[in-house]
């Protein structure tokens, strides 16, 4: 990193952490209106699930496209804190269906409260998100982001069926992130916009410059998974590979693969995926067929998208200096190594 | 019944079935919609949830009330049909929660298509319902929507936290009842009545009246889990005991217990519910302490309260139609054997 890239990393850390302790100020506040005489077992919960030293990328993303847009006002902090409650609450739903004890290393809802507290608080969370979302971005505001909760479902399903499947193709695997995680990304940002009083060709920016990152932050969450070590990246290497995942590395090694790698591909996929052996093979091969160099530059070119995108914002101001920050996160999610 | 009464709850019966059809009708074509493109598990999943025989009653509530407001038009079915999504929505979750195998005679949707799906299909139906309700009825209906939901995960931690327990009031009883309940049944009643733009001593009106109802419904559910017969209420008798529920006919004869009487009733709420001695033994002490009696008052005292609530809707005709089914709805809920 040259310093000029020093600083505006460092300008992107001080301003996430202000943002971030603005989102969780308002979440507090919040939580307290809304669980005036509500059962202490269930603000315990919630305090801690959404207190948990949880990164805050979507609030991010929403108030620095808000202020890219130029408004910037108390009330933006609240709804990006419903974006931080529909996380929490993904987050705790998830835990509950895949049995995840550890959560940011310490024991997830389900594990501490048990299966009953974490489904209720993740009801509770998405009903409060849905409800700041209406009064703060309006019916349309509501409107994009139901739509990207409903269709994270369908991106749920959809991945399930496609379980240890080698007929996965690129297009699903990419329809399958978009509906799970580029979506809502992009509603983060769109809302944002939208809250600011955006025209049309801004929110479409922006709302692309989501979508890219999205995507690009969940291709280097598979490379992770293959790449990452143990205490790096936060979650055991190698878990997309037990759960039969399809993720983009593997997919493009099998693009590639004849048909005796194919097979073999098959046999690691289909056998006992528990074991540090199989996952190793197929890390070879996919290394050997260049599925992770490959990966890597997709999202380098998801990443550039998203950067193209943010061009329009170069006259004002505040656009040049938020997009400069949006800009930077993007450049870090490519860059991050946990 | 005398052959008038007979009348009006075949009226009843009609306009339910009707409403129930059409409502049904809106939400088939809402799921065209918004499933295009989406995976068929999650397409057959919700539609297996949805479409199980279920007694329409929200919708119903919400359709008459609009009506008795003057409103009836097509996209109050949609409206309507947003309460049936959530109520199914919990359902789903509660099933998952309780580990309950059956719904409606028929396996239930977390042990027909698993745990994953039962709390995905869940939240789709969840998201879903606040999108139409934040549409169809604006931001003052939203706020009424989600405010009752996160009332009834109040309800639900507060109900845990009671499991079992002597000390639980009446007071505590029926505002755990409210949250679960009738809130959500009031929401329906007032929401339809805000989609007719009626005036706030109407609102009020019929949310005081779906209020009473809920809690009576809630009342004389306790009452057929002591009392019911296995093939007509539907689930098995007892479970509210098995599960530890603080039932209103039980907290009723502890407040008349003599304190031998009380640690009897201890010791059977303490030891193994599951037992069908200690269950009949429970039962004929409630008996003896008049509980099932004093339950039944209360739950005519609600409805006769609901009933008053309605008083004002008698002017105009659709006023006095509306509110007169509305009326033989609340006594249907206390007459209800299943």
């Amino acid at each position: 990193m040259n310093p000029s890239a020093t600083d505006q990393f460092s300008t992107l850390m001080a301003t996430a952490a202000s943002i971030g302790a603005r989102t969780e100020t308002a979440m507090r506040s919040d939580l307290e209106t809304a669980l005036t005489d509500c059962d202490p077992l269930l603000v315990e919960v919630l305090h801690y699930a959404l207190f948990n030293g949880g990164k805050r990328i979507r609030p991010l993303l929403t108030v620095l496209c808000s202020r890219c847009c130029g408004r910037d006002d108390h009330r933006l902090y609240l709804l990006a804190a419903a974006f931080e409650y529909l996380h929490v609450a993904t987050l705790a739903h998830d835990d509950v269906i895949d049995r995840a004890d550890q959560r940011r290393g310490r024991p997830s809802v389900a594990a501490r409260f048990g299966t009953t507290a974490a489904i209720l608080a993740g009801d509770w969370l998405h009903a409060r998100s849905m409800h700041l979302i209406g009064r703060l971005a309006g019916p349309d505001g509501l409107e994009t982001f139901c739509t990207a909760t409903t269709a994270m479902v369908n991106g749920e399903f959809a991945q399930l069926r496609h379980i240890a499947d080698l007929n996965t193709t690129q297009h699903h695997y990419f329809a399958v992130i978009r509906q799970k995680t580029s979506n809502l990304i992009a509603s983060a940002c769109s809302i944002g916009a939208l809250y600011a009083g955006a025209d049309t060709r801004q929110r479409d920016a922006l709302t692309t410059y989501g979508d890219r990152i999205g995507a690009a932050f969940q291709v280097v969450d598979d490379l992770l998974d293959f790449k990452g070590e143990a205490g790096t990246i936060g979650k055991k290497t190698g878990n997309d590979f037990i759960e039969g995942k399809m993720t983009l590395p593997l997919l493009l090694a099998l693009d590639k693969a004849s048909s005796e790698q194919r097979q073999t591909m098959k046999t690691l996929l289909e056998g006992d995926r528990s074991q540090i052996e199989a996952l190793t093979r197929l890390h070879n091969l996919i290394e050997d067929l260049d599925g992770f160099n490959e990966a890597a530059r997709i999202a380098h070119q998801l990443i550039d998208a998203a950067l193209e995108a943010l061009a329009i914002f170069s006259f004002e101001e505040h656009e040049l200096k938020n997009a400069d920050q949006l800009k930077e996160l993007a450049r870090f999610i490519l860059a991050r190594k946990k």
